[in-house]
Formats: structure tokens, C-alpha cells, sequence
């Protein structure tokens, strides 16, 4: 960049690492709140003065910290992808067999979707809405997610662990089973994120288990059985 | 009704019976239509002149089919569900074990979502917009659905054939599952939509079996072992 003016949100973004760590924080609160709004009134029917309004901010300082009103929901994806990733990085160093992988990242993820309700609520329903760089980014990012429980998966497979099913389909309906609490499990619920990603993690890791296998789970005295609970 | 004049909408909805099968007809196309409408573009932003023009109708002939925007969006919820229960009510009378109750429920959920896209994206994207009546009514009907598939863990644990595992975050868990395909299944994927619900009932019905129990499905020769299909 020869000279800092007129400086395109795209440029800025690269640039965003100069920033103070006030500067951070009032960007996250801005990204924090806006998920709320978007995640109750919808992406499109929010306007931008609306989510100046809700951040008790002038337009210009809206730009200042976010960009545009793609760029924040760009930014409430980034948020969630970047919680979701990490939780898989702590699953990988953490090692274990493929059936205790899945079940560490099961409860990654459900922990995620409990502390970012709103984040990931918009996460779901607005992907569609992010465009060019952004909706390719996010795609990107998601993809190399479904890469990683698709990897498990195989090396269940490989390990002899796990039948041999197909990864792709697999993966997603474990997506499918964990990403879909974000519409009914409640902070203070009957069964906390813990208990429902256990009991989901003795499903699917029987679901897919080869009975040959030495390694199949045993079925007494896991925490996840939690018949009489109700 | 003593009389026909001023007749609101809520009480229009019950004479709908007596209407002509042309007029249900319409009624269904703009219902169809307006799902597509809603399903692009979301419904809060979505006007009622951009879906009077969609449907080449004037205000008035909205109307009369439909009654308000909210109408509109019930009516492609009542849609959906009306398919899923149907779709519950043939399995139920088609009998058989708590296994294939549920190979068969995944099979007709799947179908549903295959054969309405758009009305399932608005389903589960837009369902909170819903107020008053329509919301209750819809929360009804989901509750009654998620009941029957519960209905089937309960007696499978009951016949031993599934372990005792929580019913209701158990339904949960494979409602999530099957939904879910709402995002990646499409019409002319890789596999059929019945051979990703063979796949899934296959994974789930492992998943929650006893293996103590004799009615465990056995390994080989299963359609759904679809392992060197990718």
C-alpha cells in the first residue's frame, strides 16, 4: 500500500493485525451485538442504520471498525469458524482413538453453538447472504471443517474401528445431529451441552462402530447412559 | 358467519372446504411460488407488492387465496408438515419392527425435504416469525411429529431391542441428522436421497441397538453399506 488513503475494506482487513487492542474489543462488542439483531430481525430486513442504532454508533465509525453490513456478517462467521477450528485443534493435539476424537469434537462443537447462540444462529440461516470473497472464504473454512470429521471417519475405517461407511455422508449426518441443537438445547436445560454431546457420542460411535472390533465402546457405566433421567 | 361481509382471515381460513378445487389449485401455486420468493430473499424482506408481482396478482387476489403475508408463510409451513405426517401416518400403518419404523421415517422425512426445498428452507429458516395462532399451531404439529419418533426409541427400548437411552434428546439427534440434508442433498447428487436414509438408518439404528438384543441388524449385505462408492 503506497499511501494510507481511501483505503478499501478489503486492504483494511489485512491491516486490521496494526489495530490497538481497545480497537479489537470494540469490534468484537459491535460483532456481538450485531448477531443479536441480524439473529432476531433477519440479515436483509436490518438496515444500517439500524445496526448503528443498536451499537449506539455514527456510520462512519460503523466503517471504521467493521466495513460494511457484509463485512459484519462476514465477520460473525469468522467468529464462529474460528471458535469451531480451534476446538478441533485442541481435539487433534489431544489425540486418542478415532471413537475418543469424535467424541471430543462433538463436544467442542456443542459447546460453540451453547456459548454463541445468536453468533451461530446467523452462522445458519445467512450464510447464503455473504457473496464473492466473503461466501468463498466461509466455504473454504467449512469445507476444511467437514475435512477434519471426515478424517476421523476414515481413520476409524483404516484402524479397523469403524465399518467401512462413507465419509462424505457420514460427516454430515454427525453435522447434522450436533450443528441441529442450536434450535432446542438452552443453557439451563434438563441435560447440559456435556451430557447431550455424550449421549450423541455413544449414538454415533455405535452408530458407525465395527462389532468386530476390539475397540467397539462397552455398554455399561458410561455417563452418557442416561436412561431414567428424564 | 350471519353474515359474509368483513369476514376476517382467521375465520376464512375454516370455510377454505368449501372452495373450488380451482381455487385450491391456485392457492397451491402461490403457496409454492411464494416459498421460492421467501426462501431467496427471506421473509421480513420480502413485501407484499414483490409477492403480489411474483404471483401476478393484484393486492386483492393475494387476498383472496391467501389472506396476509403470515397466512402465507403458515400455509408453506402447514405444507411441510402436513407431507411429514403423512409420511409418519403410512409408516405407522405399514407396521413392523422399532428398526424399521425408523428406517422407513428417515426414508419419508428425506423425501420431504428432497421434494420441497424451498418450503423446508423457509421452514426451518423462518418459523420464528410466526405469531400468535399460527405460531402455536405450528409448534403443535412440530411437537406431535417429534412425539412419533419418539414414540418408536420408547418402543424399541421397550422390546430391547434399542438400548435405554434418553427418547426425547435421542429423536432429537436423528431429527437434526435428517433435516439437516435440507443443505447438501440435492436431486442429482452423488448418492439418491434413499440411499443417503438407507446410510442413516443404518448409523442410527446401530447406534441405539442393544447389542445384547437378537434383533440387532446384522453387518454384511446391507444396501446401505455403501464403503468404495465415493
Amino acid at each position: 500500500m503506497p499511501n494510507g488513503k481511501a483505503v478499501k475494506p478489503a486492504v483494511r482487513a489485512k491491516d486490521d493485525s496494526r489495530r490497538s487492542a481497545k480497537w479489537h474489543e470494540r469490534r468484537n462488542g459491535i460483532i456481538d451485538l450485531s448477531a443479536k439483531v441480524f439473529a432476531k430481525r433477519g440479515y436483509h430486513a436490518t438496515s444500517t442504520v439500524e445496526l448503528c442504532e443498536a451499537n449506539q454508533l455514527g456510520k462512519g465509525a460503523l466503517y471504521y471498525y467493521i466495513g460494511s453490513k457484509e463485512h459484519l456478517l462476514a465477520a460473525i462467521h469468522d467468529r464462529v469458524m474460528d471458535e469451531v477450528m480451534m476446538g478441533a485443534d485442541r481435539v487433534a493435539l489431544a489425540g486418542g482413538s478415532p471413537a475418543e476424537q469424535l467424541a471430543m469434537l462433538g463436544q467442542e462443537l456443542v459447546a460453540v453453538i451453547m456459548r454463541y447462540p445468536d453468533h451461530v444462529w446467523v452462522f445458519l440461516h445467512e450464510f447464503h447472504a455473504l457473496t464473492g470473497e466473503n461466501a468463498k472464504q466461509f466455504r473454504r473454512r467449512r469445507r476444511q471443517y467437514e475435512g477434519r470429521i471426515e478424517a476421523v471417519f476414515e481413520a476409524g475405517t483404516a484402524s479397523g474401528q469403524f465399518r467401512a461407511l462413507d465419509p462424505r455422508v457420514t460427516a454430515r449426518a454427525w453435522l447434522g445431529m450436533h450443528n441441529y441443537t442450536y434450535l432446542w438445547l438452552k443453557d439451563k436445560g434438563r441435560l447440559s451441552a456435556k451430557e447431550v454431546a455424550a449421549l450423541f457420542a455413544e449414538i454415533f460411535v455405535w452408530g458407525v462402530a465395527d462389532p468386530a472390533s476390539e475397540m467397539v465402546p462397552p455398554l455399561d457405566g458410561r455417563p452418557a447412559q442416561v436412561a431414567g433421567a428424564s
